[in-house]
């Protein structure tokens, strides 16, 4: 049986995406309040796996992540795309009108900002996750109090839903990142079926540098999907570029890098998986 | 007198910005409580400026307001990067033992998220703005709540400063853009000491058409300063760019442009301007 860190409670969206992830599996989630006790737990236990948010189509990237991402020592195995939809939910005595306070995750409550600016009456508290503030209402019997989290987590502890898709963009998407101890990767995905990978590089401030790096990736016929460049603070005119690679051949992808390397500076890969596949469709 | 449409209240950290950026001039003030409403606000009169938001070294982009900012019609002026320190600040009679909630905009929790965990007792609940929050709280007398903002706001409002600099990350710096309708942008900038351009365009999935397109850019000397992709939905392996140009050469920069025009798919200049300099240093 696998053992799965996630950030946030049953019934979360990280819990629908690791149990989505590993369908055809059994597997048993270690629910942490947050992304950096998922890294302590995969440090501690090198036979856990990790599965954490990387970037929203509503949100944008989650920079924390990828930061902790980059310091863990941990590798890439996989990645999960999955659709999002929030409701809002209460105790089963409460309805519109009692309603005075709703609680959920900073990046859930961003999604649904049309729907709170229509429901001035309720007071946005963030929560550690969104399922987690439905659990807590539900068990403290919090009276006039809702919860923006997934409808199977609201059913899951026993709320009555006042609405589903609440979310502004029906187009919200997460993209999830699955991750382990580098010596467990093996076990984890298919080499032969590798075919994307993440990596990150800082450049010197020379004109044209990061055209000569997708340049060599253009020759090794190495397309990008993603691509995003932050400042490096303290360092004038450096930057880190974070970028997702698609391939075909690891063997020519591998020797991209090894093309590349010469150019950039702490070039640091996170990871070799294999694609999602396309977009999901809402 | 200019006219500048922000977002948030008197005190807010885009009224600093506003102010330091417009140092040699008398300025006035239309706080809307929306970025919506500010673009509203120059559609509407057309002398109206606008200064918004769009990067923070610890929560990234506002991916909301580039797209805002696409649609708007308007073109950017100019930039202003501030450095962000927090305060949380409460009425006089409260104290650290009676602060049960704490109100700021989520972007300020988020840059707090250290200080917040170390205070479990304090629910934090979101407001439209971090000078807005000490302004109702201060209005309304609400015991027992506190806000976040920088100082100035707790004192221009009449709150007492609990504690200073409770952001996690010193390093924090936000990006400010000056927009304005197209036909008022040569009063506002002088165009001979524009050095820097903020660009948006989609591509084709062909292999290596970014490649192409940072090339070209290479060829005529025209350094990037940012980039970033962004799926577009709906249409897989599609993706748009946002690009931010540093140049030394008006001419060359528009050859530049004209040169990539080909390549690209809905090309949009967002706007062309003086680079605010180097890092701010906090």
């Amino acid at each position: 049986m696998k053992r799965i860190a996630i950030q946030g409670s049953i019934g979360s969206f990280h819990d629908i995406a690791a149990h989505q992830y590993f369908k055809d599996e059994q597997i048993q989630l270690i629910c942490c309040s947050t992304f950096e006790q998922v890294f302590e737990n995969i440090k501690h236990d090198p036979t856990v796996i990790g599965m954490l948010a990387i970037e929203n189509t509503i949100a944008g990237s989650l920079l924390h992540n990828y930061e902790l991402l980059r310091d863990s020592g941990t590798t890439i195995v996989g990645e999960h795309k999955l659709h999002i939809e929030h409701s809002i939910c209460c105790l089963p005595e409460d309805s519109w009108e009692t309603i005075t306070e709703v609680h959920s995750h900073p990046v859930a409550l961003m999604q649904c900002r049309g729907f709170l600016a229509g429901h001035p009456e309720m007071k946005a508290v963030e929560a550690q996750d969104t399922a987690g503030a439905a659990k807590f209402i539900s068990e403290n019997k919090c009276k006039g109090w809702a919860a923006i989290c997934n409808a199977n987590a609201a059913r899951l502890y026993g709320m009555k839903i006042l609405q589903e898709s609440i979310e502004d963009n029906k187009h919200n998407f997460t993209r999830f990142l699955v991750v382990s101890n580098p010596n467990k990767a093996d076990f984890l995905r298919p080499l032969e079926q590798t075919n994307k990978a993440s990596i990150v590089f800082s450049l010197p401030h020379e004109e044209g540098s990061l055209s000569q790096v997708l340049s060599i990736f253009s020759f090794y016929k190495i397309n990008l999907t993603k691509i995003q460049s932050l400042p490096i603070i303290g360092h004038e005119w450096e930057y880190m570029f974070y970028v997702d690679l698609a391939f075909n051949r690891l063997t020519r992808y591998r020797q991209s890098i090894d093309a590349i390397m010469p150019l950039t500076k702490e070039l640091k890969i996170l990871g070799e998986y294999q694609d999602d596949g396309k977009q999901p469709k809402p």
